[in-house]
């Protein structure tokens, strides 16, 4: 591929720091963000130079509930603009939207009547057809795309390379690595980046990572994934994220070496939000029970009930997850 | 060097894994452990295949207070026989002793007549040939011996270079890369477990890794180490150690392949000894002061000191570090 590898002094302007912190936030308080939280989360993630920063999901309002979930669930336009206005700021604005899950052709409409920028289409290996079709959707609509696939440490390894094909083939624009298991180790990680990179590399596309810290490796498998080339690099503040979280942007924002990027803005919002955030008993982040299903690779939805159910059996709670392998 | 990469399926007997539980969470607590945390940590390291179990230091009584700190601040030999009789187990006992802090003439018996078998030796790389007098004085006296360089992130090269050589030259059998302040990241940690490698294997010697935790790398660091052939391991249950502590034990056996370790053990004490330690206020781990000072490649005492005041004002504190800088 003649693609070099970047070094710790590298500085590497095409990276894209992507805050996640109410997308992947909102599954730990069901999007419940009061306005202030995201208001400032906005102005924290603008002064320190994240370049995409994602509101939440586009959730079909057939499909769920809109009494049940805050408003970042479904992410009406009108509710963005509120917060960002015209978003004059060199910062653009992401939303996931799920397969299967999004009324796409109905609720995003077209770019040059919304604050949006970018969909990000969330997919499973089964579905990339319906992902493709939704990626065109919003690309002639106007929107910037981009695809995670997801759980892909349970996919078998003819089917990922096949994905990546059809998905080099479409208009997205990014493919994302996601270990949504935090199985991955760094190695894993180094080996997967270098076959989507060959892939994006040949249609002109570009690789991102969202990392998950079931075994405290979400930082280092995101850096190591930037060492072979993927660019784009998913954080949120604290970590703040279904379970045990994902790359925290304060540890992220602080090894890059783009002059751009800073962290005492976060560091000002961690104080005022997340500490107050975590004194009010929401949970989240790295603990034992999500160790386990990062070790068995599984998802990690025991491991959230074991911990809502306030168990600290970790030693019984492996032995009903090895009975489940 | 003809060295290997060891990859993620190997089984590399030559492992050796420290638990360091009471030595560095010694740090944490005075030494002020009760028995039976102790006894059981002994029984829970030998049935999860544990090599070495670090009881604490033998630190002087002539400089240090014994009223002021627990009994595994010196670590007596009849201390250790207490909890671990002859030791007629797989596992061996060590004991860390500081250079300058450690009257190891009068202080360290013959090795036939103690529980010890391992002398771990704590120096700074302006006190090498102290370090070398302490290595060979344990050697004669029939222990096996390893070497911590601390704080070589502040160290010039050319002087860990002229250290490595002089360490080479004496009987110690495991040189350790020790990052003090938790500043390195993999691919340093891979940089320098080469170096050190290198020197190892000219003498007949083996590599040793102590993480720190400050950054959310002392599981990642560890095993990118050991993928370079580094072989003794330092960990401590629940990453219990000063600040924001070492690598976690039960993340670092559940990813080991060699099939003599399990984790089991290590889950049952967590739930027996380290939950209730947590919820009596004893405070380590992870937090965004050890990030900054990790990432400014200091000390951690001002992070202790900030998270002991109960301060949340991460900015100043920030900017303060870099007063200081």
């Amino acid at each position: 591929m003649g693609r070099k590898e970047r070094t710790l002094m590298s500085y590497t302007p095409e990276i894209k720091v992507m805050d996640c912190t109410l997308r992947d936030g909102g599954l730990v308080n069901n999007f419940f963000f009061d306005d202030e939280f995201v208001k400032d989360l906005y102005e924290a993630n603008i002064r320190s130079g994240v370049d995409y920063m994602e509101f939440g999901y586009k959730a079909s309002k057939e499909l769920f509930d809109v009494k049940k979930f805050g408003k970042w669930k479904f992410c009406d336009d009108k509710d963005i603009r509120a917060v960002v206005g015209d978003n004059k700021t060199d910062m653009k604005i992401s939303v996931m939207a799920d397969v299967g899950r999004c009324d796409f052709k109905k609720d995003i409409i077209n770019k040059k009547d919304s604050p949006i920028d970018l969909y990000r289409i969330a997919t499973y290996i089964n579905t990339i057809p319906a992902a493709v079709e939704m990626i065109e959707d919003c690309a002639k609509k106007g929107y910037e795309t981009t695809v995670n696939i997801m759980a892909i440490s349970k996919s078998n390894e003819l089917d990922i390379d096949a994905a990546l094909e059809l998905l080099g083939q479409s208009s997205v624009g990014c493919i994302y690595l996601v270990d949504s298991y935090g199985s991955l180790y760094p190695e894993q990680v180094s080996r997967l980046s270098d076959k989507y990179l060959e892939v994006a590399d040949k249609y002109g596309k570009k690789v991102g990572i969202h990392a998950h810290n079931n075994q405290q490796l979400a930082f280092a498998n995101t850096i190591e994934a930037l060492r072979r080339g993927v660019s784009y690099l998913d954080a949120t503040v604290s970590s703040l994220g279904r379970g045990c979280g994902n790359c925290p942007s304060e540890l992220l924002l602080g090894f890059l070496k783009n002059p751009k990027y800073r962290i005492n803005p976060l560091l000002k919002f961690i104080e005022k939000h997340i500490v107050p955030m975590k004194e009010s008993g929401v949970v989240w982040g790295y603990d034992v029970p999500y160790l386990l299903t990062g070790i068995l690779n599984q998802h990690p939805k025991t491991a959230i009930q074991f911990t809502r159910d306030g168990r600290k059996d970790y030693n019984d709670f492996y032995l009903e997850l090895l009975d489940n392998f």
